[in-house]
């Protein structure tokens, strides 16, 4: 179990949200600190007056800051800066303060990139079909065309005009074919027999209806790299079906995990203890 | 070493004043808690700006607060009540939220009588001498009155008109025959003889001009009881010269502990375990 020793100059960060009773981020973030001998502790707070606690953390000078649902849109006006990749998102999901300057980042989608690429792939170039369109969804598609440019794009989601938004958000700020679509049976038969990089970025197949997928497995190929954002389960019905279908999967905790450690580093400016955070992800599932 | 194990569930304490970064206080709350196997956590924060960082503790839903320079006056109208004792010391150095309802006492006094009576000793009924009329004194000499009147209380002070108001304030909420006069040796010379109970609470003789001690030796008789509120050094000159009369003692790790230890009550509503509070302390100043 990781344990924190606290004293008056342990700097502090932490996670808001409502609720947040179960969230990881504190049992990461613990253990990271403490694998890298920082005096630092990540403790969570449940907010519900999102100003006053932003007015707080400036005054209290939590150094670092997690923001999460409901209040990862509203949050922005509130802050003094906010990066590009986080203002064409529309979401931010970190906080850095510094001397009493909040900046805003979105490390969902730059921690997808970093899963992808700890597995050996990148998205420059490649074919690409992210299933979404909303917070997690925008946050990967427009981190890649930012960041990361596939040859081609192609977003499939439930909500037309989220779809249309997301798809012309991204091709505008990244200068990369995208295509937007309904997600249907149809559009995911033209899109995923010359895809290489699949992205589930919705809910489907999380606990308790695990037994979920949006893909029918007859699409799914061995030249498909499959990420799943969804964690809980640890491998999804997706993946389990990809998995069969000989491709490569990815599952959702190294997305977490890797948003965690692009936190750390925008907090610490040291390079995150990855190995000690996937441990406490992976037993906690375990 | 006390360790904390910090998740999503954890409660939070913090102390805030400017500077923090000495403040024993983390240690020692953080103690108690693992002691009683609560999962809370106490933590430090540098505040400059009261106000924001007072509704900040509000919205983060900051369990317990202590309160300590330069806010412990500042702080009273930003909180929805204050206990009777406090207002009428006119500070406070503990806040109690419950649920967005911030409340403040002051524990210092109490924290006084709880060291005396830990020590066998109560001001009840006795003559009591002070020497100070400053904050300290303030909470000391009104909750002596207010909760264990002695029969004489005197307060000697260097600042008139603060030993003026210190004296009418005590007497008059605590119905007890006060005399406040000028801190002179002509005024110690007569108040001392047949004091009982003598209590210094002024900064001199901390460290490091812990050579210095206001009561000139020939005024300590082995039938006084003389109670120091400087822990630093643990053992001041004062009471050093009053263990070579003969008196008994009572250092300033008794003053800070009990005061910490009823914070403790007020914000968990258990009994504190003040021996792993003191030994904390102690092992601090070994």
């Amino acid at each position: 179990m990781n344990k924190q020793k606290i004293d008056a100059s342990t700097v502090i960060c932490a996670v808001i949200g409502n609720p947040i009773e179960h969230s990881l981020s504190p049992a990461i973030h613990n253990a990271a600190f403490a694998a890298c001998g920082l005096n630092w502790a990540y403790v969570a707070f449940k907010v519900a007056e999102l100003k006053q606690a932003i007015e707080g953390i400036r005054a209290l000078g939590i150094r670092g800051v997690s923001v999460t649902i409901p209040h990862k849109v509203a949050v922005m006006p509130l802050l003094d800066t906010v990066d590009e990749a986080a203002r064409t998102i529309g979401s931010i999901n970190t906080i850095v303060n510094t001397n009493g300057q909040l900046s805003g980042y979105n490390s969902d989608g730059e921690g997808a990139l970093h899963a992808l690429r700890d597995a050996g792939f990148d998205t420059a170039g490649k074919r690409v079909v992210i299933l979404g369109s909303g917070g997690a969804a925008r946050a990967i598609a427009i981190a890649l065309a930012l960041k990361s440019p596939p040859e081609k794009l192609t977003i499939l989601g439930a909500e037309e005009q989220e779809v249309l938004k997301l798809s012309s958000d991204s091709a505008r700020r990244g200068k990369v074919a995208v295509a937007g679509e309904l997600l249907t049976d149809t559009s995911m038969s033209s899109a995923l027999p010359d895809c290489e990089i699949l992205i589930h970025a919705t809910p489907i197949g999380m606990h308790p209806k695990s037994d979920q997928s949006l893909v029918p497995v007859n699409l799914l190929h061995k030249n498909l790299v499959v990420f799943d954002i969804v964690y809980n389960p640890l491998k999804t019905r997706l993946l389990m079906d990809a998995e069969n279908a000989g491709c490569t999967i990815i599952t959702g905790i190294e997305m977490f995990l890797n948003q965690a450690a692009v936190q750390f580093k925008l907090w610490t400016g040291q390079e995150p203890p990855i190995e000690v955070m996937r441990e406490v992800l992976e037993n906690h599932f375990k």
